[in-house]
């Protein structure tokens, strides 16, 4: 036990997946967030113990979460999460050449998955209903990626794409 | 006390503002942060009592922190600080037309603080330099405004300028 106004140190460094389609759609996870009470979609997220390799530690994320592998991965963020009482590092990843993890037959049982649309997951943040702080600086980033030539062109030119342009 | 497995609730919103000055600078705050044993460059940011009027604390919070009042305000972002032993909910706000703060004649006495080109933030986020994760993903949520006529033009031209183009 420790008092309220200790310090909790994390031993894991928390890490953010945002697996992207070739047609521009993400894959999203739904989340019961205990601390507070509600349901929230998020991108495939969890901890790596410090010192691993963390994307490794991604790449197992991203399997167990999503029941995904991914052939691309880019580092995308590094990022603090920091309040009055806690402290967390972590890494964000962007990740493509999507396909099923071996072995997980059926992954959707596990966890409630979406794939949305890239330009639709930004609307559902700044319309508030997607509100995961990790998830919404990722987003946002993925955007600043794919206009600044950081993503293959054929996979920022899906994500950008505005309803009904292409598919 | 309570244990260390107990879910710490928080009385407060968390307020981020964006300073943005006419010429596309962006004010940064020192910080250090207790948990994590350094020192940070942040937006301006802090708390809200819930059930307050949030832009009353983020005015308050950027007098305080800055020594700036805003004549123009935008809600950017709402999100949650989520992890396994606590939540925050936040508000995220762009503030520009600034102007000194009455009463606070000399400011820069109370916090370290930088004025740094919107697009230099961007490069010190993804150098590593900036990493609190409010500021980080206000910081790509206003580049995403500015590319999407969000904010008004000339502010997002001045924003969106590399180096040597404009001032």
């Amino acid at each position: 036990a420790r008092t309220l106004y200790g310090v909790v140190g994390f031993k894991n460094l928390a890490i953010g997946i945002l697996p992207v389609f070739p047609d521009g759609r993400i894959v999203l996870v739904g989340q019961h967030r205990f601390p507070l009470g509600d349901y929230s979609w998020e991108i495939p997220e969890g901890g790596a113990p410090v010192g691993s390799d963390p994307l490794e530690g991604a790449r197992r994320e991203l399997a167990e979460e999503a029941g995904l592998q991914a052939g691309e991965w880019i580092e995308a963020l590094r990022f603090q999460l920091s309040n009055s009482i806690s402290d967390e590092r972590g890494l964000g990843f962007v990740a493509w050449d999507l396909s099923p993890s071996p072995g997980r037959p059926d992954p959707t049982e596990a966890l409630a998955m979406a794939a949305v649309s890239f330009m639709e997951a930004l609307e559902l943040a700044l319309a508030g209903r997607i509100q995961d702080l990790i998830t919404v600086a990722m987003l946002f980033r993925a955007y600043h990626m794919a206009c600044e030539g950081q993503l293959p062109g054929p996979l920022a030119h899906a994500m950008l794409a505005r309803n009904g342009e292409t598919r």
